[in-house]
């Protein structure tokens, strides 16, 4: 078992950055990048969160990921704009995109921007999100490296290419969808793979394409299942054309995964805002979401079920509760983490008073 | 056991036609709502084809959809538009839609129209697909009728709301996704229900919430089960956003079935276009596709499957079968669609000789 330490977001954010920083990343864009990472632990979609740091910083190393993120806009229009991130960080070229995506939607009532020859990007809701301060509805999508097979198939083509769309509302909180094309995300494989617990037959395929329950399997020779069965694997195959092919970039087998040291991950992403105002008055529109909301709550609840939650609901009550008491970072975490602030001399993370009680 | 006469599409489109206009709606327009439909048999999506024709003549004769469609642009910007409807035939201002959201991506690379008071639009992918011969990427939504519960309630809110998205290959056919966010259509339950047969547990929930395998009680009290679980129910709802609360339409329980002869239906869609060559190099694109095409068919399959199918080739393959051999259509809808016949004086439809056989 691991002990659990927790820590607050300003302090994750200051770690992040400053290892970043020691890595190499110039201070304006290792701060967008730890906000990213902090905002997923905040939202307590864990597998986004700090924990992919090292994973960055190995890549920084090998000098397979740009220290420097420069972004180029190589073709535009005035509602669209293909952006060639050049192996820079994923948060960063996905930042500048999605700014350039509101902006655009300012002028045309929809901005639309993909990105070539990134890198991960967290969590798509990061960048979705973006747009809910200005009444625009965001999107945000990545295609990301093989691990599930089209369907029918037993070997791995499609990434878990997630789909984010974030919506305003009025004095309810935003609808914030935000989800992989996969049963679940392969996190969840490894955690039950590290607990020796059984999966279930749902999530992944074992190497002939049979449902498994051996975490083991899954993760060796085996695929992730997407959701909803061929229909989730057709909507990622769509993503990787719209995220991948469309922008000009790699797709398919073209795309790598964070681990692979030798090579850039080339990966890519396409982000969209719709300006709200172009289409409908804003106040009637915030209305009806906040309406839309408390009926989607006041449904009558399952057999068992004890509330029935708004896409994004979830999160945001998990935010309230990680910025009042902290995050839970596990000690094998903590482990790596603290591998790479001796390297840089940066100061470990401050607990949570109490915390570790 | 129902006999399968056959018919070529042509006498699907004189047909359903020729009903229309008897039913008041203008020729222009009855060919359009003609061609949506027979687009859907020759496809072999047989529940969107000619055996809605009686609903929609239904509609029209009760007063509850307009015999004249008036598509009114009532917002616009360079890249944007949203389309009031009036209540009119959802075929006729989709296909106006579409080809607006076409036009408008021509200039600015991505065009986004929004439809309001609307009508059942049919297959979803009939919008989508005409983005492919201008070498466009086409995406279709439309929200509908509650069927669906939010995820882990117990009661109807959410439409069964499909995706489509359709993008161009080189020598290759398309790729073209159109699926609804249910498990399946609500039309198979109902073939169960005629064949005394259970349902699969993973389709439909009774009034408590519980999956049910009696097609009875899933479609007496019971509700759709949205496809991925939590995920498509999430999908369903950002789409019911997109489709009816962006154009200014209505949502959730403000959307009436097809069936409900007192009222419209205030379904809404919207339809998106992106212009491929505002993005990258068309040729480049197309090899792409065809390349992710031939890759995904190439991919071993899972134990007890022969062949792996790209988003949309079954139903191509099922266009070119339509074209020989002619479209099958049971019996009771023949009887049906007898009956519309009578009314209107309408030439009954001449099956392909030899298909009584």
């Amino acid at each position: 078992m691991y002990m659990n330490v927790k820590y607050y977001p300003s302090e994750i954010q200051r770690f992040c950055c400053e290892v970043l920083e020691g890595a190499g990343v110039r201070r304006s864009d290792a701060e967008i990048v730890a906000r990213n990472l902090t905002a997923a632990d905040r939202r307590g979609i864990e597998s986004h969160g700090i924990m992919r740091l090292p994973s960055y910083v190995a890549r920084l190393e090998a000098g397979v990921m740009e220290k420097e993120t420069v972004t180029r806009v190589v073709r535009e229009t005035r509602a669209i704009a293909v952006v060639d991130a050049a192996n820079g960080l994923g948060a960063v070229a996905s930042t500048f995109a999605m700014k350039l995506a509101l902006r655009k939607s300012e002028e045309c009532g929809v901005g639309i921007v993909g990105v070539k020859s990134s890198n991960h990007y967290g969590i798509a809701g990061f960048y979705a999100m973006m747009a809910l301060s200005r009444d625009m509805i965001g999107l945000s999508f990545t295609n990301a490296v093989p691990a599930m097979a089209p369907w029918g198939g037993r070997a791995a083509y499609i990434g878990t290419n997630p789909i984010c769309v974030a919506i305003p509302a009025g004095v309810e909180r935003p609808i914030v969808y935000d989800g992989a094309t996969s049963v679940v995300a392969k996190g969840k494989i490894m955690l039950a793979q590290k607990k020796r617990v059984p999966i279930p037959p749902t999530w992944a395929a074992d190497g002939w394409g049979r449902p498994t329950t051996d975490p083991d399997v899954a993760l060796s020779d085996g695929v992730l299942l997407p959701f909803g069965g061929y229909k989730g694997s057709g909507i990622a195959l769509a993503l990787d054309v719209l995220c991948g092919v469309l922008p000009g970039g790699a797709f398919g087998f073209g795309v790598a995964a964070i681990a692979a040291l030798d090579r850039s991950t080339e990966v890519g992403h396409l982000f969209a805002a719709l300006d709200i105002a172009a289409f409908s008055p804003v106040g009637e529109f915030k209305e009806k979401v906040d309406r839309m909301i408390r009926e989607v709550r006041a449904t009558p609840p399952a057999e068992g079920i004890e509330r029935i939650y708004v896409p994004g609901e979830i999160e945001f009550e998990k935010e309230v509760e990680s910025d009042t008491n902290g995050i839970a970072i596990s000690q094998a975490v903590l482990d790596e983490l603290h591998g790479c602030a001796s390297k840089y001399g940066v100061e470990l993370m401050k607990p949570v008073s109490g915390s570790r009680a």
